[in-house]
């Protein structure tokens, strides 16, 4: 790395982890936010536009494990928090660790060009004008549940449309008929939430899902994704799988919302608690995918047709990083391969945090892919050549190809206990040096301020 | 019975029910109505404001187990009605059946005073005025979930106060304190729904409940309810729901709300997909007893204190007969003993339909009530001598006492099948004619008609 300073892109739950990693390792760093506060997609309404929270949002993780490694959640707090819970807990720990002062708010990162020599150019953009500085490695944590996926089907709907990234209330939808299109989270929440109000709700989905309670047996669903679970060979993972979810919920459709066709564990499951009673109370009808939009009305592939007033597409999100130009960089149909889901292959010291989509939550994998990344940028951890890396996201993909159906949604699915052993296992490999000094340099923001490669007196930022 | 003609108070599930056994039975009778509608408590708004229905009801039996024994509700229906749905089957019974023109409605029963002879003079008030008849049997379907029950605590709120049987929706409760007293299925349903809004949702309960989902192993709760299980001694069915409901939700303290310190099903059990999971969420916070209003706060047995906006009460109902003179018939503390819960013992020809509490639906019971006392009206079955009828209540006061906690919540309760199989015995037993005479008369309008008893020629209203 020629400059030892590094740009974090972000301050939502990915962009503070690698921020205080890199703090507290004493790498100096700067970390741009669009928004006037941190929590990124955790912060209701966020005025960065890049929120998808809705006011009833919980979250999926249990407080264990979705909290960083070195800082539980508050003990008053419920197992599953909502968002200004996590929120507050997001700013407790930039307060805790105290490396707010290097978050700048309010502030675009509006363009990251390569030089050509392994720094980048990134351009930033406020209320102060536009500036650009060199940095010797970029860290993209822009998230990945913002940019809105709008399917498109033929004709065209005359009624009001959105996507559930701008749903935030049920307000004005009181007795209205109401079609949320897919069966994600976010899709199944806001079907359920909707039906309290609307004459009726309707769900349409192509594939149906298989759907989780955040709860089996009175323990929190994640407190099951155990590493011995992720130890057991996939056939019995998806069979214990399920008869965890018999015993907590019968099978689906004696609710009347269809079987899946595809394997348990072959697409990334839905988690709500809700859902499967709502059906089974007639609040929320099953549609299948939709085949035409005629006008006012809705029709779907079964033949059948109804009034509609709101579509809530539920249809998810696509990779977009808006600073990157297309011909540099320009993930399509959310294909974006990566070593581990960090290392960009063609350009060096281009890092990407919290891109990837565990069953679990993605905040403790963010910090160990950020500890990673901070050895390697500190130098005390080297990568793979490009071919083995290479190679592994190759085998990677066919692995992947193997348990998931084909979808734009499994371009970045990991197993939680596995992907943390990787990055572990990584971080071993990759040591340049030998143990014990790496045991002191790992965490120790003096050692690592003593070492050659990272030099306080450098030049903070090169201004162009 | 000196007088031939029957009257029926109200209109809802209960008094339809009767009516509508009757009516097949040739039994005249006239059915009085408040409201302008049939229905009840199931007629959301019913302009009796005699409903405790809010917008989000959905029953808590499946419609299986609630529809009357003729008459299944519509294949389209979900498991699970809401009210309008419940209404809508009403609807179309009373006009399958075809009994709505003897319906009087927009008419109440403002006294039912006995004459003596076991007929009843029956005063009815309308937009006419007031009209006395006299009737040679009442019939009491007035129903027991609408006369709020509201309890005393030391103190002042200056806040809001409703109880359960006015709340409709969470408006205005945006953002709002809301404590709700009481763990009945009420008290849940509208903690769930106003901790979809509200600050903050608290729930307050002295003894907590065992909390039921409506579904197990993906079938409807009350689908267990089977005559096996009653046929199980108290202590198995008691093991064998602990293990269903533990398969279920595991143990229910481990979502944060107390196990109850009295055993399972020693107390009407609550029924709620919602509440374990919201508790969780941290959504709905449990709270002991109240202690002490104290203007804007509330105070609790714990010592806690909380600043409130609104408390809730869905601290039950009373048995309530405003049409009955005080020194006539007075239940005190829900305390209103009845032979089989239907029959009055110091006043003949005065019957109760629906004054039950099953864990199940109470309209399949009603309309067993109905047949019973249809047949008792029409001579075809007699009833036991009232010092069997008293040695029988007695004993199951006793059983109840021994099963059930001591609170005015289970002065009526029943267990449902033995319930049906009791009253089903009771027909046989008391059956005065030889069993081929019952099987031609029973359920057969023309042999009543031309039995001695039912003499269709007698003045229909005897006027006063």
């Amino acid at each position: 790395m020629i400059l030892d300073h590094v740009c974090i892109i972000g301050a939502g739950s990915s962009g503070i982890a690698a921020a205080k990693i890199l703090h507290e390792r004493g790498i100096p760093f700067d970390c741009f936010e669009k928004g006037s506060g941190i929590g990124g997609n955790w912060r209701y309404m966020n005025d960065n536009g890049m929120s998808s929270a809705y006011k009833s949002l919980h979250i999926n993780s249990s407080k264990g494990q979705m909290a960083y490694s070195d800082f539980p959640m508050p003990e008053d707090y419920p197992q599953y928090a909502n968002h200004s819970q996590v929120l507050q807990y997001f700013e407790s720990y930039v307060d805790h660790f105290g490396f707010r002062d290097k978050i700048t708010f309010k502030t675009e990162v509006s363009r990251v060009a390569p030089v050509g020599d392994g720094t980048y150019d990134v351009t930033i953009k406020n209320a102060n004008g536009e500036r650009t500085q060199r940095y010797g490695a970029v860290i993209v944590a822009n998230g990945h549940h913002w940019y809105p996926n709008m399917p498109k089907f033929p004709g065209e709907f005359t009624g009001k449309t959105m996507h559930t990234h701008d749903y935030k209330t049920p307000e004005g939808m009181d007795d209205k008929n109401v079609l949320v299109v897919g069966v994600g989270n976010s899709a199944c929440d806001i079907a359920c939430e909707t039906s309290r109000v609307a004459n009726q709700t309707y769900l349409s989905t192509r594939r149906s899902a298989y759907v989780l309670p955040k709860y089996i047996l009175g323990r929190t669903l994640d407190s099951y994704l155990t590493p011995l679970f992720f130890a057991l060979p996939l056939p019995l993972r998806r069979l214990y799988g399920q008869i965890l979810l018999y015993l907590a919920r019968g099978a689906q459709s004696a609710y009347g919302f269809p079987n899946p066709t595809h394997k348990f564990l072959s697409e990334h499951p839905t988690i709500s608690s809700e859902l499967l009673n709502f059906v089974g109370y007639g609040r929320v009808k099953i549609k299948p995918n939709i085949k035409e939009l005629a006008g006012e009305r809705v029709r779907f592939e079964d033949g059948t047709e109804l009034p509609i007033d709101i579509i809530i597409y539920g249809t998810g999100y696509k990779i977009a990083f808006p600073f990157f130009d297309k011909d540099f960089i320009n993930p399509e149909d959310n294909e974006f391969p990566l070593y581990k889901r960090v290392v960009h292959l063609e350009h060096p010291n281009l890092y990407f945090i919290g891109l990837l989509q565990p069953i679990g939550a993605i905040m403790p994998l963010a910090e160990w892919q950020s500890k990673w990344i901070a050895e390697v940028i500190a130098g005390n951890v080297s990568l793979p050549s490009k071919a083995v890396m290479l190679r592994h996201i190759e085998k990677e993909r066919r692995l992947m190809q193997k348990q998931y159906v084909n979808s734009k949604r499994h371009t970045m699915q990991v197993d939680f206990c596995p992907y943390i052993d990787e990055i572990q296992k990584e971080i071993k490999k990759g040591r340049r040096h030998n143990n014990s000094k790496f045991k002191i340099s790992f965490g120790k923001r003096k050692a690592l301020q003593n070492s050659k490669l990272i030099n306080p007196d450098f030049p903070r930022i090169s201004e162009i």
